[in-house]
């Protein structure tokens, strides 16, 4: 066996829905739903999940989970937007990733059938969507959570540039 | 072309460690890491990746992404364990989606090489693991957020039962 054969999942990925947004390339997009208040988008979900939006309208946010297809390829160690000095990736939320998955939480404004209408949403137009799950404060919020070199940074930097841009597209279809 | 082709992102997706954990089958696994507090966990991160977990030590909770290789196929509709009607998959938490990947926020105790050593872990044992990324209340806490049925449920239960498990591996090798 080769070992690096046993680290693919060959798994399907759905794209269950695309996300619209005003940014059309990283330069400039924000780098965090927290740096992207008040700018909107809307999630256009296919058909066959239509259905699995039901209920979803009572949550003040949502998580998106969308595979960033123009990201530059895995790097262990980048120099992060926020900061002036190298990091390793997984401290950092760079787009470079092994698995190119983002996860934002967005403020869910109201449902149309299958599109969903959001704020603070800090992704890329036309990304695909992965998943959506619910934001639920007793899971996923820890207010005072000590964050590393986050809490001692000084780059002042709350857009993104081109660092972390692919030349061609990662959807990788070999 | 074919519409539910245009559908498939054909990801390769890398394993890039494994969980280790106390947890061998659904049935008695918490269902969040709210509800696993002091759980004791391990993740083996794979040689390529180790150089970048550099800097992660300083992080207090990190994100584990991870694939749900054992939950049942997607459904629209689910009875949520902390509920006891039906309700759209997407305004839940349960792992039979689309694309079947797990978030959980767990506490980070500490690092031996490619070894971290969390705490509050809600997963199987042996689950391939798809990325790591830091935990930032900036980013990711909204400690008021409403939360949909969620606020009004009354089904108090912390732990998992067989139904969302898959009969067989969700690994999709076709």
């Amino acid at each position: 066996m080769n070992p690096e054969n046993q680290r693919i999942l060959e798994a399907r990925l759905e794209i269950i829905g695309r996300v619209q947004t005003p940014f059309v390339e990283q330069r400039g997009t924000p780098i965090q739903p927290s740096f992207a208040k008040d700018v909107k988008g809307r999630i256009i979900v296919e058909e066959p999940y239509i259905g699995a939006l039901e209920d979803i309208e009572g949550f003040e946010h949502i998580w998106l989970l969308y595979w960033m297809d123009k990201a530059a390829p895995f790097r262990p160690r980048v120099v992060p937007y926020m900061d002036v000095q190298e990091r390793g990736l997984f401290a950092t939320r760079a787009p470079c990733r092994p698995n190119p998955i983002g996860i934002s939480v967005v403020r869910l404004l109201g449902r149309e059938g299958g599109i969903l209408h959001v704020s603070d949403v800090d992704i890329l137009n036309d990304t695909p969507l992965i998943d959506i799950k619910p934001y639920h404060p007793k899971f996923d919020a820890h207010p005072k959570s000590r964050a590393g070199w986050l809490d001692d940074n000084t780059e002042d930097r709350s857009v993104a540039d081109s660092r972390f841009q692919a030349p061609l597209s990662r959807m990788r279809e070999e």
